[in-house]
């Protein structure tokens, strides 16, 4: 099956021998009836001919295996295997910014796919120390940059990373400040915050356990500890409902006065793996049967 | 700049004259100081090598213009053009089934382009009647198929969607049931959900308005109103801490000793957008300054 890969022409593909139907793409199965191809560019390179007469033979015997997804993971080294996977019915399934992900889904019946990833994650923390004085930065970039709005830290949840860890992070990241996770106060959730993907923001209260700032130069102009009525009294605060809300919530939960969710870990149900399921602690009898 | 589309044959690139200059990829300008170019399936086909060159050329000029971060998005139908833009250092940004969007940060400077989504967002239903039922289903398909267990209805929230309008939208789908959302009871967050992707699941609380069972057919295989107690002691929910968790969060709301999150429509500040935030309402003073 040695094709030239200077060759371009549209050429019929070849019928393969009951030898070369042996030779399939390699693929794990998955535990949905599925398999998986993650390609590899530690092997040598693959003309898109070879490639295409590969796939058309393992799909065969996918189908024949009674199959249902199959995915095919390409590194953006391989982007001459996109278009070969794509003229086999495959779709996109997602990308990230060194790999594509595509999927064709086998059986006549509806297909029960996982649906894409549809929402980032953002925090923001609310730190106090004991004067009542609350941690705030301002931003070198953004839209902020250079308006002189002292704002709570924020940042973006990571891959994998729990939201009571990304907003301890943050904090540490940007100011040196280390602290102990409380609870999530609230949490908001918007829509077309960049393309058509949507965005979830969980407003963190978090305890200092150090006091002296250690500012980030690459992204924060500067950092203080301010007193919360003067965070509070901006202009920029009190124009935002959104953020008047947040301010009353943070008051009321340094008055004693509001209870919000709280991490507790468990084991994920049918899959044995840990997972924080955030609620209302306070209200809630750990005792009761 | 017509070149024949059947020579594949490395050539190298055209000096653009200063009439060619002007020939450049039609692109909007973004909020941040960047550009995108948004290809249509219903331009006429482009050449690789002629759409390379048009690249290049946008690229210098978007440089001059000194703008940041280029966005580029393709239809599936235009797999062929997604080498060429990957060999201009481009590199994947999102994929959804029909498009994969590319990106490239101009400056020297750090990029701030937005993170991908990372999270995908589910919703269970606790709906409970007068009687003290709670609704529950049995699914077709998926783990639980087969198994006879009976869970609370569940499912993804699409794109753009609200969790709370998600809620209400499954339990009618699957059920036939209206509801009126009434809070998220807890939340959990997991990880390595799909390849790399988390997952958020909102528990919330719905209040029954119909009360007659019209089965969704191609997702449910039985559904029934059936006592809470029935339900909690099933092996399944027993035995997984999760489970028993939320069944105590359930019954805790039912008996009144339980707050949990509710929505209230903001405004998002800084973009004018309305969007929900979910607070735990019954501790906060709508009234105070």
């Amino acid at each position: 099956m040695s094709v030239s890969a200077s060759s371009s022409s549209p050429s019929p593909v070849p019928v393969l021998s009951e030898k070369q139907v042996d030779n399939l793409l390699a693929a794990k199965e998955d535990e949905h009836g599925g398999v998986i191809v993650e390609m590899s560019t530690t092997q040598p390179p693959m003309d898109p001919i070879v490639f295409t007469s590969l796939l058309k033979a393992s799909i065969l015997h996918w189908k024949q295996q009674g199959k249902r997804g199959v995915w095919i993971k390409l590194p953006i080294e391989l982007v001459n295997l996109i278009e070969p996977v794509v003229k086999e019915g495959f779709y996109y399934h997602h990308a990230e910014p060194k790999h594509l992900m595509l999927v064709h889904w086998i059986p006549e019946t509806t297909n029960t796919l996982p649906a894409n990833a549809s929402h980032r994650v953002g925090i923001g923390a609310f730190v106090m120390n004991e004067n009542g004085e609350v941690l705030v930065v301002q931003e070198k970039s953004g839209k902020f940059q250079g308006t002189g709005i002292w704002k709570f830290p924020t940042g973006v949840v990571d891959e994998g990373e729990d939201i009571c860890s990304a907003a301890v992070r943050e904090v540490k990241e940007e100011t040196g400040i280390d602290t102990k996770f409380v609870e999530i106060l609230a949490f908001r959730q918007s829509h077309k915050s960049f393309f058509d993907k949507s965005d979830l923001f969980f407003m963190c209260m978090l305890q200092p356990l150090s006091f002296n700032i250690q500012m980030q130069e690459r992204e924060i102009e500067a950092a203080q500890w301010m007193s919360f009525e003067e965070y509070a009294s901006q202009e920029f605060v009190q124009k935002h409902d959104l953020l008047r809300y947040i301010a009353k919530l943070c008051i009321a939960k340094r008055d004693g006065k509001y209870s919000g969710f709280s991490p507790v870990p468990t084991i994920t149900s049918f899959s044995n793996k840990p997972s924080n399921l955030y609620f209302n602690t306070k209200d809630f009898d750990f005792n009761s049967s």
